[in-house]
């Protein structure tokens, strides 16, 4: 039998906000160049939305409220969904797999969440899921995983996968400016939303990274398994200390493979200034990966608005347009959803308790002769190491009293000692307040 | 018909040297995990070197002293080319092609000079050629630009393409080592070559740039086209006056497409310190693609060794076994060799005295009255703006005269107006030396 290749893929974009409107732009002013790469045509022939966008041109383009009549269209091959949400973004997704239409997502919570039932549904109907515009918007890491480094055994990755945060941050460290204030601005600045807590409580970049951690790992998306600590309790002080140390704070997502299972986290991390990752500013995004046999990679670009992300949404559009020639389905050569052709079971998510790691740590103290000592005691039994101190000038703490700011690295220790240890010497009569604990990363002693 | 997919790939490797030994090596160690990804298996079944290496294991594979026998053999189904050189690498693969077989090189001279001959053959026969550890070892640059920024027109891109190079230039910056120095010891750590030509006069990283410029921009391989400059001349003067001035040097490919055409030129650069691509040191590589959807990406990794470039191989031996799942031959959904399905024949490359740039001049002039204000004359007569000037303390020339070394930062110019007006400097009685030049990347004002 000879197959027949198609010379037009008809579209359908469900969505026309941000993110869809960007999609569409794109694929309309690009079409001359787009068709140059793929030789065959990428072609908007049925859009959905709530109401009509009066700045898009839609001659020629069928036009539904409904997004379930692109699922339902059968002139289109591929369906798009940029909505976000999980209702009806899943129900939608799962009918346009059912009707054996290829999808496009940029909705990272519905991957990290209900990735597993869509990728199977996909799989029985031999379709591809695309969604390299969830994480790190314009930068291509999905297909760094899941096609660049497959040869590699990824031992680790670290990556800066929420703009707002980042923008948060170096604004703090770079302005001495509080995080209540840099907020208020990026709120105006349309960076953040008006309830900030996806980005700076760090949900938005769990969403990511549990979407990063099953592509480098081959195992099931597990969300709800990812220990995520935000960055709204960071502080001035601790951003300036961190800097004295040769430190920056950065909102890091670590996933790692150890010999007990898979670390998954978010959490405001110390980053040695002199490392590329920690000079990534702004609301810029960037990822570092160490493979085993690569090294240490990373990529940087902007990870999110409506550019970028379509940059990517329409990447993987050209993307299935190659591999399905044909449109043929169940082509088994293709790229399997999670980088694996078989998703290991036996990797338990670790604990936050069952990490190791190094710990910044800043201990407010009367000052009082003699407390240096009983906190290093204290360490020692816990078999944690003083890496680096800093004594402070004695400073006023929270109800009058004078207190000195201690700021302690350490070596690295299980978090549970750690965590024993800080109950420890938060019980000590001269610590006035609770520790300030922040996890600091040292990649392995790796460039970048 | 219902297609057949292969449970097992034969792979056919020519050349056993560093890049050969460090795939077999990948192949062997790694089956386990890439049949997890891959779901089928990738077998070593023939190996071709002109003598058998004692460190590696044979048994079951086919061993030849012929490389044409694994183009002949009928078992393999990708050979794997790690040879180097033109002959017989290029009657090698162009046999392989004719034999129906995909192709995996890490051949960067071969791409670059005898690619589009090999493309062609490649496209008549409907088999891969890829060679994405042609270019900056284990980093995806090339997937990234084919197909992850696919929906982007490119505008620019510069890479660090060259570690050699690269390490000599961080040397001499962090430690004022002059370049003399430094090639000696790279040469005695193995980074250099006996004859450093290839490394340092920048041939390798045209050869790269080429590749680079043609995924781009969608162009035929043109490598006689590119300008080429080396590091050889660099002194540590020139390396502390640009650190004075906020900059580093580093030895940049850069390729942009202007009104006029493509630019396509290796030379050593002032880089703003302040950009990541300027913090990248030692052996490492990165490359910036300014894309006009996604904005600045970059991607950094380790350009070069064992098994940073095996992993690329090992990659691409994967992508042609997910495209290939049945090795069907003619597959046009696949990911064009250049990028583009049809490659632009309307754009000269430009000379590189009809390029733009800011420049670096070091001018080292007698201590007399007025003659910073006859250089400034010269330039403003070109139209060139001066926009830094460091004069600094009287030295000694090379005939024992007093000279003072005035450095200058000058706005963009065309380079045959900035000739000219060299020429013009020179010419001053004043000026007892060629005036030292390098050019200056602003990245357009963009990040990274």
């Amino acid at each position: 039998m000879q197959q027949v290749h198609k010379q037009e893929f008809n579209i359908g974009i469900c969505g026309l906000g941000t993110v869809g409107g960007g999609t569409f732009h794109l694929l309309q002013t690009k079409q001359d160049e787009i068709t140059r790469r793929l030789g065959r045509v990428l072609k908007i022939s049925h859009v959905a939305s709530r109401r009509r966008n009066p700045a898009l041109d839609l001659a020629d383009i069928r036009f539904s409220t409904d997004v379930f009549a692109v699922a339902d269209d059968p002139q289109v091959d591929i369906l798009v969904e940029v909505m976000g949400g999980t209702e009806p973004a899943l129900p939608l997704i799962l009918r346009a797999i059912e009707n054996g239409k290829h999808v496009v997502t940029a909705n990272k919570a519905l991957i990290a969440v209900h990735g597993n039932e869509i990728f199977a549904a996909a799989k029985r109907k031999g379709v591809t899921v695309a969604y390299e515009s969830a994480v790190a918007g314009g930068i291509p890491i999905i297909k760094a995983l899941r096609e660049g480094l497959a040869a590699n055994s990824i031992h680790w990755l670290a990556g800066i996968i929420n703009g707002t945060g980042n923008f948060i941050l170096t604004e703090m460290a770079e302005k001495g400016r509080s995080f209540p204030d840099v907020l208020k601005e990026a709120q105006e600045l349309g960076y953040a939303e008006a309830d900030p807590t996806f980005d700076v409580e760090g949900i938005d970049a769990a969403h990511k990274l549990t979407i990063l951690a099953s592509n480098a790992f081959g195992i099931a998306l597990q969300f709800d398994k990812v220990y995520t600590e935000g960055i709204s309790k960071i502080t001035i002080a601790d951003v300036h200390y961190a800097e004295e140390l040769g430190y920056r704070i950065k909102h890091l997502g670590i996933t790692r493979m150890t010999d007990k299972g898979v670390e998954i986290r978010v959490h405001p991390t110390l980053v040695s200034a002199q490392r590329l990752i920690a000079n990534v500013n702004g609301v810029m995004n960037a990822v570092v990966v160490k493979g085993d046999s690569v090294g240490s990679t990373l990529y940087y670009g902007a990870g999110a608005g409506a550019q970028a992300t379509a940059s990517s949404v329409v990447a993987d559009l050209i993307d299935t347009a190659r591999s399905y020639g044909d449109m043929s389905r169940g082509n088994p050569g293709n790229v399997p959803s999670l980088a694996f052709d078989s998703l290991r079971t036996d990797l338990p998510v670790l604990d936050i308790e069952d990490i190791e790691s190094e710990y910044y740590l800043r201990i407010a103290a009367k000052d009082q002769i003699g407390v240096m000592a009983q906190i290093s005691q204290i360490l020692t039994n816990f078999g944690i190491n003083i890496e680096a101190l800093i004594q402070k000038e004695p400073d006023h703490g929270a109800n009058g009293d004078v207190v000195v700011p201690v700021v302690i690295l350490t070596g690295k220790v299980l978090e549970r000692r750690m965590n024993e240890a800080l109950v420890a010497i938060e019980q000590l009569e001269q610590v006035v307040d609770k520790v300030v604990r922040i996890r600091v990363e040292l990649f392995d002693g790796e460039d970048s």
